[in-house]
């Protein structure tokens, strides 16, 4: 066992676990950072390592491992420092002890985030008011779910968020809820935030800068909500801070396929003359934008609710500061 | 021949003019204009009035069988009003002469209007120059064929505009002159708003008090631009300044049809329950919003280029303090 | 006679006139400027004047009289400006003929200027609209009076405007007209913004720089209305527009008794020690505050409703260029 | 001793202090917070408990007495939370020890809080500098107080604060220190902003998204002194952080009776009609608004100054993340 | 004769002012105006025409010759326009009587211009007032000079205008005023808007839009400005009003010589290596910058205060609607 | 040995530090800090302490003597304290040696400092990007560095920043690293904010409430920067983070020499008088201006980025809760 193979030592479990996050088997921020906290444990487990630096190396291995198959993948890096941070003892059983007692808190957590966020959001949320929302996100609908279930009445606005529409989503959960929705168009937002007491969004991530990052419009609905004095609350579990960014690191904003935007038949209609279909015309499609925030009231937790510019006191104390790898920590 | 009966001694031209616009046959701000002037030429020529009152008469009937067709075209009261308020003369000869000087003058600046606007937008466009449209409106584009045939080179970000996606028509029509063109969802606005040097919009209509009221998400793309620091630019002939919100009346915006918001497939795909389509599931699609003066930079007309609050001056030059009916002036 | 005494040939009921305006006999914007519009029509039937010159004379040694006694009141040089810009004809009679329909025109006007300004601001409020005032104005009641007559449900939040309460006045007026009030302090002004769609005051004047001089209190009201997005509307007839303010002169603002904020009680009770009940304790109790243009949407006037930047365009066109004094336009 | 009884072993002086809290007799922030901290004190001191668990039990029921006597009273939670977290040992003894110590420091750290917090307060003020206050908080005068003692030269502008005229309370002890003062109505404060160097206040509370509750036009005047360039200080010792905001409540606001802002011959001015005294009238008279973060520069504890925004960390450092009840920390 | 020749029957003065303007011989904004009408007066004196068609030729003519001398001088066509817009009457000597009136009328206004906007910015000014300064404008300076002569106490803060420096010419004129003056660099700006009361600048010209066009700095000192709660003023003549941006032509800018801002020997120090002395550091010197309306309170002229966005209300009634060259009005 | 000298027991070889600190033969926050840190080393190494409290009490001596030679640099305390609350132990070998490690890593620290805040800066910067840059400062420029080194192409445009100039001492240095430089007055700012990406620059120090005090120009440029949308970063090790400002205290702004602004020549030039070369005309040139939070995005230190309004909390981390001195921690 050489200390230049860095997947010395580590479970199959583990390998396959990567596997599944690599081929996107397993997906979605809160199901991966469950499989990596699991994947982590497992390696304690069932570690044969003699020494507690062996155990270390292969337990850093297997983060590493894990990693590595998708580094992109916000809540993936958060889950394993969070664990690593948790590593602890003098001797190979209470190191596994460790591993094992702080990656299954991990995961219980995470299981109970939604509902604790949900809680949260809900208390910010009078009987009566009229929320307005964009794209969809489970955890900005689980603060409406509480809210109703503290019998609160709410009425909601639905962006449909072009291109991809995410917003017929939203509104189905909604009605499905019993919330009364009223659907509009992206570009009739600013007509009826005077209609609205609260902008509520989810987040793709949260920049340590207190940037949210979020479906493409949420900034021009921010900055809209300001304008029209509504305050704008965005609903994120804290597996969605982004740790590079507090290396100052930037979010990779994805640019999506030029159909969402603009059907083949659309597309043909706007050639103008045979043969110069793509000439001239380009097709941008972001997927999300950034919010700072100056134009964010609140950014609700299963830890509570923070102003964005104290959010990367959070990331700090959950995942350390982080300055070198996530394996490392 | 009684004064109860506002047509006694209309022309039939002018009737069949009224009808075509009441059928909308003769349609769009300019067309209707012409169309108005046009009839009361006819009327003034036709007239068989012995005296110079009941020559005004007349001719204030034939204003008012006109404009009760369509009261809320905005550019048919301003080109009755801007004909009848030429009117002078102590003889049936010099009232005939005066109305239709007045009207020929009216339609032959109607004509160039276009043109004239296109070259004073163009002065404020310079070599280089990136501008983010929204909607489709002639009179904007004609902003920019000005600036093309003075030489400048201009890129254009085109806003699809939901729900009827009205930008595909300004791509299409840009590209055609040679614009570099690139297609973006209405989300997608403030974050290309940092690639743009104006935004240029047309108007429906602009209210005395400086309000510009446009295809619905102009406002909130104007609050964007603003906060982006990036001016926005009104292409709008005069026939478009609103004569009611003079006196304090706001435009009325018209709430169009659900399904270009939602198709039929969409809407079944939203309901919850069987028999449940319409319950609790609002659509609501304003054509139009309104964008106060202190978020536009400049309104640009055939008259020249004024910050929105002034317009009301050229209102008031043009077309009179319009605390009567139309047809009183 | 000489021209060394300025009120040589003055009419005595204008010299009447003048003395009920300088004992305050004859107070109140419209009351002084009706009666101003009177005197020099008195004195244009009265002149015994021979030439066009000495009847010139007269009337202005008249406007001069009548001006003097009151300078500050800013509908004096209004009125008195207003008729002798009217002052036109080669001969006595014809001098005279056109003050006399001039003078019966402003009065004429002035006496419907509330009605046609009230029609003009009922124009911007919608029904169900709910509306916050600050102080007492019978021009800003008048645009709700007039709405109530269009069929349009209007509620009220009025604020008891402190120190003197004309709040209260404003309350009892709007029951009596069957308006739902809800009574605040000054101070709860901004929470309850957020129910009011718009705030309605109206002028002790308007400057031509576009600022509104009104009760204490309305320039901090308008600056937190644009802070929560509601509209600001300023009703005041055109008698209010300032003269002065056109040559760059700013309103002189009274500072009112000291025992409008603090009864004697009071006082004696913040007194520290004996003797000292005025050491070091100022008060300060000016009646008027500076609202500025950026801060206000509309201004509503009997000439229909103007942005508060084109204000000066008004002023222009119905009292001249102000360079002189206000006898010799 | 069943653990239903949720008093079981509480010590009777724990239920007195608890009596005296239900009945106001103990009130304000600090007594409260002192009683109450002194109380867990006594119960540790007093407890008959054999067990660490019976102890820990114990006090948890004393907390929760405590609590319930008067849960909106934002310190009270607040003491219960800092003590019990203090809470250590693996023996009775140890534990008692711990409790006695952590409510011990808890108390001498109130006792000196408004002094270090006057300290910190003092610093931020210069030599001539004119501060304008708001209601009467003995947090922001200990500021003053403390400058003073410094040796710097400070004046007051104080706004009256209705309904209740707080401000004559501070204006007089602020003469009491020798503080020239003037007095103004709230409606003034806009134009006296531009006297001012400082705006400075205390808090009823402080939420965790850094907004701060305070008497009613606290918020309109921060829009205001934003407005006007003029910085915010709020002065609020840490017992007034509001522990259940952490968790997304909103500080309930207490809405006042309707004689503190109409007397009853004020309304009987109002009425209307016979018998209608009360219809469609209605006076609202909230306590406290609420200032967004964006409107404050500081806020000045006894642990330093901190932005508004960054108040939570303080929070979470404090009592811990609030999730659960303040008996069970 | 022929028509093709625009200089025929010009009269030879008017070759000579033409020359000098030309040559800069006439140069400064007043001096230019004032040659250019008085050569129109003279034209109009020795014309030799013998019919209306040939004087009114003769005159455009002249017009024409003067403007080509020098386009881009703002206040060359307004005086042109002026003047030609007075030409009226059936037979020549009526048109050569109007026309002399007329420019007889602009120069003698010209002349009393700086002293009666110096009378409307005095106004604006209180005793006691701290002004704070950008640049040199003589029409600025007037204004302070007035308010001295009104007896107005008045202490001024001089930026000192890189890259030139102008600020020194304006603190040497102050301070032979008696004005108190206190020297800052320009970066110093922000720091001492604390303690003045006005911002008061000139301007290069004014656009149509309302924009200022002056000296770099301004408008970034108008926006520190405006944040700072800060109103600026603006003094011009209205010969600074642009006739071209009222056919949305922008200002051009000119860019000056790099020395201004890098002397040689700077330049030296900053070459990196033997022979790059330029490779890679640009240096840009722009003379204007361009400050938006929303940034300034008032323009002052002496024609009375405007607010910005009315300016172009004024250049309208001044020179006319500016659609075609300056000869054709 | 007595308590009453606190330099008793101190290491001659501090007191050579001490020395060289007040004379500034040791100067620079970051040479001053690591000089304090390895004098307290020496200290703990050479201590002939007996006793843990006689090393603690030598510590804190040795800490006295060195803060004191100058108590207003602001990494010096940051020093003392960083090491100080390491100090950690029951003998004094546990002490000596806490101590040294604690030095030592901070020592360590500080080297790399620079370039970890070049490394975090540099995340933020996207190839392609143009800098605007104010002053000079090495922590700003090795943000720049690294994103060089990490391939990115950037541009600056280099702001001048008078009176001292030092934009050339940055321009020059960009310039050897191979970045084109624009070079620019500081008027010309807002002109070129237009071609912005970034505004960076560094810090002289920052405030616990988020306040940024850096050379003069710098709060002016960024109010500037936001109006014009550009976001701004402060660049800026820990050692700058002013613990005063922990306890309210403003940063004292030194006013430097008048010749700095006003060559000998130019004051003689400004004398407008014999022998009045002074009177009344005033120079201020302050060294720093102070940015508040809200004009700030982000502050870029060894430990990552953050928020203005969170470095408070960074500060405690590092530096404690500092209500005493520096050798009391």
């Amino acid at each position: 066992m050489s200390t230049d193979d860095p997947e010395a030592g580590v479970d199959p479990t583990v390998l396959e676990t990567a596997d599944d996050i690599a081929t996107m088997e397993i997906r979605g921020a809160a199901t991966i950072a469950d499989a990596a906290a699991a994947a982590l444990a497992t390696q304690a487990r069932r570690s044969d390592a003699e020494t507690p630096a062996t155990f270390q190396e292969q337990l850093r291995g297997a983060a590493r491992t894990l990693y590595e198959t998708r580094p992109t993948a916000v809540s993936l890096p958060n889950a394993l420092r969070y664990v690593l941070r948790g590593m602890d003892g003098e001797t190979v059983p209470d190191l596994r002890e460790s591993i094992i007692t702080r990656a299954e808190g991990f995961q219980s957590d995470l299981e109970q985030a939604q509902t604790r966020l949900g809680e949260v959001g809900a208390n910010r949320l009078r009987d009566g008011d009229v929320v307005m929302t964009h794209c969809h996100s489970t955890d900005a609908l689980a603060c409406i779910e509480e809210a109703l279930e503290d019998g609160k009445s709410i009425e909601a606005i639905v962006k449909e968020t072009r291109p991809r529409k995410q917003g017929h989503i939203t509104a189905r959960q909604l009605r499905e809820m019993g919330v009364p929705v009223t659907l509009i168009v992206d570009n009739a937002a600013r007509r009826y935030l005077n209609d609205a007491d609260h902008v509520l969004v989810g987040a793709d991530s949260i920049a340590a800068d207190g940037s949210v990052i979020n479906k493409i419009g949420t900034s021009g609905l921010a900055v809209n909500a300001r304008e029209r004095g509504v305050p704008v609350m965005v609903a994120a579990q804290t597996i969605k801070l982004h740790p590079d960014t507090m290396t100052g690191h930037t979010v990779e904003i994805e640019n999506r396929a030029e159909d969402e935007v603009l059907s083949p038949e659309e597309r043909t209609d706007l050639a103008v003359g045979p043969g110069d279909e793509d000439d001239d015309l380009a097709v941008e499609n972001p997927a999300f934008d950034v919010t700072p925030p100056r134009h964010v009231d609140a950014i609700v937790t299963e830890h509570g609710q923070f102003p964005p510019e104290s959010i990367v006191t959070l990331m700090r104390e959950l995942f350390g500061e982080t300055t070198g790898e996530p394996w490392e920590v």
